[in-house]
């Protein structure tokens, strides 16, 4: 499916990017850019004590909210056009490009993917085609900020749903390109270097075998794809959504790969919201390998992760999970992988 | 303030111990344990990929809910007599003991710590009295939990407020004593022993010194502790409790330092319900050092985190923080202490 990229300047100097497929699109014809604006910067702290950076983005709390216009909606808000299939662009309130007050890395980038034009349709509602679409933004800008170099790591995911904070209701996902490689992924990097190190075994690979072999947590196996829920899984209901092949990054996937993962992709979030017979809330993260250096372990893959056990009872993380580190799971991962795939309901 | 602890059983044959210190307080009389129960295990499972146990507690889901009639309340719940000052006991529903599918650490032990007979009174409402009473419980359990061959690593916390996932209103905490060391406390424990090392130095006292010197993050200053906003605050509100001096557990927390401990912890948890002139939710993490072996960096603390930037709007970790591990702070933490501190209300 060959998919073209638009690439300009919104008036206010931000960068946008249409992503179409579509043949009978219009053509993306955008204004001269007005005088480039700075975005706001947040300021880099260091935790010594963690030894991890947290960002302070004061500037963040004038966001748009859910009760104004919405800014994804054409005509209304921030994209030029009457209509457009999937954009990426520069988020007006990022929470990078940070500046610090320690000696560390500043810099980053915050970009908003808008997955349709249709406010009230959903990821896992849009047609195969354009859930491709998707992935091939997500592998193109994932490409393109591993060149900056003010980029350490980059970061795709989607906040779904009010519970998870998101602040629009407009079907979109968000890129985060760090100028540091943060905590959780960092960690996620040493216990698979060092596994690679001690025994050249890459623990996704090694998992998807195992899944295969009982196959009580798998929710959808595709032909490169395959989605479980963990052995050891943190949250009520949670998805790893892994490769068959062992691939750094969404950029090393292979369009026939792509085309696999849509497919895999929709299906699992409609399982999520197949679940409660609702649109779920949901946290979908891309774990990916870092812009440098090249790392002989990394293995890409998503993690699905909804808080809630049922439609009206949610996790709460508190201490043992916020201060202590222990996940506490009330839901059988067999069991959740089971009502995931329908059966009982 | 001598303080007499009355241990013994409940009927079902789980442990309590009572915590007097008012000379009036009735003699304890417990009746003979029936048959010693078992509480109902959890399975402990190995996250290969984060490297960390999570625990798979499905007996959880039928724990006491809101609703319920309240099973701290004299008379009415599960602790004997018509009052009492401060109680601990075993907890009915516990995430550990755990069994494990894994080769790993099975054990642990699970308590609740109820402050008062008072419904409807909080920590920050109690006599400083009582507030020491309960601190001293904190410091004997902390010891006692301590020589168990099953535990690896004691911690003392308390969520506060439906919107931390507290299922019950009564003022308590409870204790987790983990037959492991839970990643995030390991984790801390790394990176304190990493710079003691290297430097001698102990990131708590050095922090202590430098918040005193420019005091822009402190909210409350004892003879023993003080209480600060850190410099890299991951939520909106949040204070640490810091002894002056070095000591590794609150069992090694000299009586008159636990004094002041009272005094201080009050104080900031007033300040915590004077922000939004109502209850704080609030998470409060007692960070100790493990068991064994001693470390010579250990300083024991507290963490008291709100999620809340305002009464109506929370912050919601999501994927930012989940999946990538970087926190963002949208106040700022100078901001947040004036705010504890009153200035401007």
């Amino acid at each position: 499916m060959p998919i073209v990229r638009t690439s300009g300047r919104l008036p206010d100097g931000r960068a946008i990017h249409f992503y179409d497929a579509d043949p009978a699109s219009p053509r993306r014809e955008l204004a001269p850019p007005g005088p480039a604006t700075t975005p706001p910067a947040s300021q880099l702290r260091w935790d010594a004590w963690l030894d991890e950076w947290v960002v302070v983005a004061t500037h963040r709390q004038r966001r748009t909210a859910r009760s104004d216009v919405c800014p994804l909606c054409p005509s209304l808000g921030e994209i030029p056009g009457a209509s457009y299939e999937v954009v990426v662009f520069d988020n007006r309130y990022p929470a990078l490009p940070a500046v610090t007050g320690d000696p560390g890395p500043a810099g980053g980038h915050c970009e908003v993917v808008s997955y349709t034009d249709d406010h009230e349709v959903a990821l896992s509602g849009l047609p195969l085609s354009r859930v491709e679409t998707v992935v091939t933004a997500w592998a193109d800008r994932t490409a393109a900020l591993n060149e900056r170099p003010d980029v350490a790591q980059v970061f795709c995911f989607e906040n779904r749903g009010a519970v998870v904070g998101a602040t629009l209701a407009h079907p979109h996902g968000q890129i985060y390109a760090y100028p540091f490689v943060p905590a959780r992924l960092r960690r996620l990097a040493e216990v698979a270097d060092a596994r690679w190190d001690a025994h050249r075994e890459c623990v996704a690979c090694v998992t998807v075998g195992r899944e295969h072999e009982d196959p009580s947590r798998v929710v959808v196996t595709g032909e490169a794809w395959t989605a479980f829920v963990p052995y050891a899984a943190h949250w009520p209901y949670e998805v790893r959504v892994v490769p068959h092949r062992h691939v750094p990054d969404l950029a090393a996937v292979d369009p026939w790969e792509r085309a696999d993962l849509a497919h895999v992709l929709r299906r699992v979030l409609g399982q999520f919201d197949g679940l409660f017979q609702r649109p779920a809330a949901y946290v979908l993260s891309w774990i990916q390998a870092a812009a440098r250096p090249a790392r002989p372990a990394a293995h890409v893959y998503a993690e699905i992760v909804s808080p809630m056990r049922s439609p009206a009872d949610r996790k709460h993380p508190a201490a043992g999970e916020l201060g202590a580190g222990m996940y506490v799971n009330e839901m059988s991962p067999e069991r959740a992988a089971a009502a995931l795939r329908g059966e009982g309901r």
